[in-house]
C-alpha cells in the first residue's frame, strides 16, 4: 500500500468505530493528508470518502486537470462547471452513494455556505464533524511527517538571526516581519503564518497585529514566526530586549522560561495534554502572574499550524509517540510588555519530549 | 452617523426585509465591512448583530484588547478563555437575545465546526446565510471603497513591469512569483492572493499551482496577480510570450482580447451580470474555442478577492453603479498553452464600465 492507501484504510477503520458512513472533506490540511492534493478557492471542491465504495473528488472544471493528477491516485474525478453549479454533480453522486439518511462527517473548516446547502440536499443525513475520525490519526505523525516537521523547525530556527538582526531601534514591526518573510522566501519556503512582532506595550497583546510601531531602545520585543516546508509548519517565539532589560522584565522572562521548561519536562510517559498545561501554568501562578497568562499552553502542529492535540485544561488526551505540539507559555502585562517563549516538541518513542527547535536562552537576549 | 453606523443601519433594514432576527459573522471580509475589525485565528470569534438590541463581539481572551479598539465603537465585547470555551460566553448571550427559535443568518465562510455547534446550542433557530443580506450591500462600493479599489488597481499595475522583467528564459514560475511578491511588500502592500504563474503547457490549467517549471524561449506565460491596499484587492492577468509567438498563439490571444473587449463593452445601463458573460463567451464560441473557455467571465472584488456579483450565465443581477468586478475570459488548450486577460472594471454613475487598470495590449506582448 502507498502512503495514501494506508491512511485511507486507517480512516475507514476509524469511520467504522465512529459509526460514520462517509466523509466530505473540503480543501485544506485534511484533504492534503488524505490525498496529497488540495486546491484553495471559493468554488466547491470536495473529497467524498464513503466507507466502502471508491472515493471521489468533486471539483470545479478549471481544477479538473490538477485533480486528476492527485498523488493518491483517486480515479473518480467529477468536474462541474460554473454554468450548472456544483449541486448538479454532487447531487447524483450523493444519490449513488445513498448519503441521504446516512451518517456523514464534514470537514471541520467547510464553509457554512456549503454546510447549509448540503443539509438541504441531504435533509435526512446526520451531519457531524469529520475531526472525530481524522484528528486522532492526523495528530500522530509518522516518520515522514516527523522528518518534515524537523525540516520546518530547522528552517524556522534559521530565521532567528535574521529576526534578531532586524530588531534595531527605529525599525518598525512590519520591517522586522518583512525581513523574516524575505529570508523565508529566499530559503525556498513559505510563511507558516504572518509573523507576529510585538514591540513594547504591543507585546502585551498576545496576537498583536504587526504594525508600524517603531522599536525604541529598552523595548521588550516578541517575535513569533515560522517557516513551512513540504506543507508542514514551523512555529517559534522568542522574546528579546533592545538595549537593557528592566529588573521586572528579567523577572518575568525568568518565570516564563521556567514555565516553558516545566511544560516540556511534563511530557512524560502517561502524561495527558492537560498535565503539560498545568505544569507550565503552575510556575506562573505560583509567582503571582496567573492572571496574565491568558491562553492555553500550546497547540498541535503539522499540516495545519494549529491542530490537535491542544495543550489546555480539560484535555485529557494521553500524549503518545508522534504527537507534535507547541509549548508556549506567556505573561502579558497591559500597558507594559509581554513575554512569550515557544518551541515545538514531539513525543518520542519512550514518551519523553524531544524539542525540535534550538534551545531557548535561559536569560533574555539583549540586542 | 459614522461609516459603520451607516452600514449597520442598512444591514438592519435588509435584515428586516429578509425576515432575519440576527446575524452571526465570523472573521473575514464581512466582519471588516461591518466593524473595521477582524482577526484571523482558529478560535471562535464572532460579531452578533441582533436586529434591534446592541451588537456584540464574542472573542477569545487573547484578542480582547484588539476587539475593544474596534473602529465601529462596539461597546459589548465579551471575552472567553481557553479553559471554559466559547460556548460558556456565547450561550448566555444567545439566551439574552432569544436567538433560539429565531431566524439567524450565518457568515458564508463560518467553519462547519462552529455551524454544527451553533445548531446544537440553538436547536430551534432557523439558520440561513447572511450573504442574502450582506452581499448586495457589500457589492455596491461607496466612494471611499472605490478610492481604495483604484489604489489597489494602481498598485497592481505597478507590478506589471516587475513581472515582465522577471519572465526570462531559465527563470522558474516561483521566481517570477517571488519577484512580484517582493515588489508588493516593498510597496508596503500585501498580496491579494498567491500569484498564478503558468508557463507553456502549465498555462492551460487556469488555476495552475505556480511551480518550479522554467521558462523556455517561445513559452506563452500567464501572469495573474494582485496587490491589496487598505484591505481592498487588486487582480489582473496578462499573457505574454517569451520570444516569438506562434500563429496559433497570436490567433488565440486575439480572440481572448476581443472577448475581453466585448465583455467590457457589454457593461451598459440595464445590463445584467450574465450579459457580460454572454458577450465575452460569444466571441470565443463564434471562433470555435467555446469548449476551451471553462470558467465564468468574472467575479466581484472588494474586501474579498472573489465576491458578488459573479459574472456568469444565469446571474440576472442588474449591474449598478458601484459594482466592481473582473472581466477575464480565457482559452485553455490542453498540452499547448493558455491565454487569459483580466482587468477590474466598475460600473460608473452613467451605467457604463470604467476600467480601473491600465489598458491591455491588443497584441501579445513579446518579452
Amino acid at each position: 500500500m502507498n502512503l495514501y492507501e494506508t491512511r485511507l484504510s486507517a480512516v475507514r477503520a476509524a469511520m467504522h468505530e465512529n459509526g460514520l458512513d462517509a466523509l466530505i472533506i473540503t480543501p485544506g490540511a485534511s484533504m492534503r493528508y488524505l490525498t496529497g492534493f488540495s486546491e484553495p478557492g471559493s468554488r466547491f471542491l470536495a473529497l467524498i470518502v464513503p466507507i466502502e465504495q471508491p472515493w471521489t473528488l468533486v471539483v470545479p472544471a478549471l481544477n479538473a486537470g490538477q485533480a486528476q493528477q492527485n498523488p493518491a491516485g483517486i480515479m473518480g474525478v467529477r468536474a462541474w462547471n460554473d454554468a450548472t453549479g456544483w449541486e448538479s454533480v454532487f447531487g447524483p453522486l450523493a444519490e449513488e452513494l445513498k448519503l441521504n439518511g446516512s451518517s456523514v462527517g464534514l470537514d471541520e473548516d467547510m464553509p457554512a455556505r456549503f454546510v447549509l446547502t448540503l443539509q438541504e440536499l441531504m435533509p435526512t443525513a446526520k451531519l457531524t464533524l469529520a475531526g472525530a475520525v481524522l484528528a486522532p490519526l492526523r495528530s500522530r505523525k509518522d516518520a515522514g511527517e516527523m522528518d518534515a516537521l524537523q525540516r520546518a523547525a530547522a528552517a524556522t530556527d534559521a530565521l532567528i538571526p535574521i529576526a534578531y538582526a532586524a530588531c534595531r531601534p527605529g525599525a518598525s514591526e512590519v520591517e522586522i516581519a518583512l525581513a523574516i518573510q524575505q529570508a523565508t522566501a529566499r530559503g525556498g519556503n513559505a510563511d507558516s503564518f504572518a509573523p507576529i512582532i510585538g514591540a513594547g506595550v504591543n507585546g502585551a497583546s498576545p496576537h498583536h497585529n504587526t504594525g508600524t510601531a517603531q522599536i525604541k531602545t529598552g523595548d521588550i520585543v516578541i517575535l513569533d514566526f515560522g517557516a513551512m516546508t513540504g506543507g508542514y509548519h514551523g512555529d517559534i517565539t522568542r522574546t528579546v530586549v533592545v538595549g537593557t532589560a528592566s529588573d521586572e522584565a528579567k523577572r518575568v522572562y525568568d518565570v516564563v522560561y521556567r514555565a516553558y521548561s516545566a511544560g516540556v519536562a511534563a511530557v512524560q510517559p502517561g502524561a495527558a495534554a492537560q498535565d503539560v498545561d498545568a505544569a507550565a501554568r503552575k510556575v506562573i501562578s505560583d509567582t503571582g502572574y496567573g492572571d496574565y497568562f491568558i491562553h492555553r499552553t500550546g497547540h498541535g502542529i503539522g499540516l495545519d499550524d494549529h491542530e490537535t492535540p491542544y495543550i489546555l485544561a480539560g484535555n485529557d488526551t494521553l500524549l503518545l509517540p508522534g504527537h507534535c505540539f507547541s509549548v508556549e507559555p506567556g505573561i502579558y502585562l497591559p500597558g507594559k510588555f509581554g513575554v512569550r517563549l515557544e518551541n515545538i516538541v514531539t513525543v518520542s518513542e519512550d514518551g519523553a519530549a524531544r524539542v525540535l527547535n534550538e534551545a531557548i536562552s535561559p536569560e533574555i537576549v539583549a540586542l
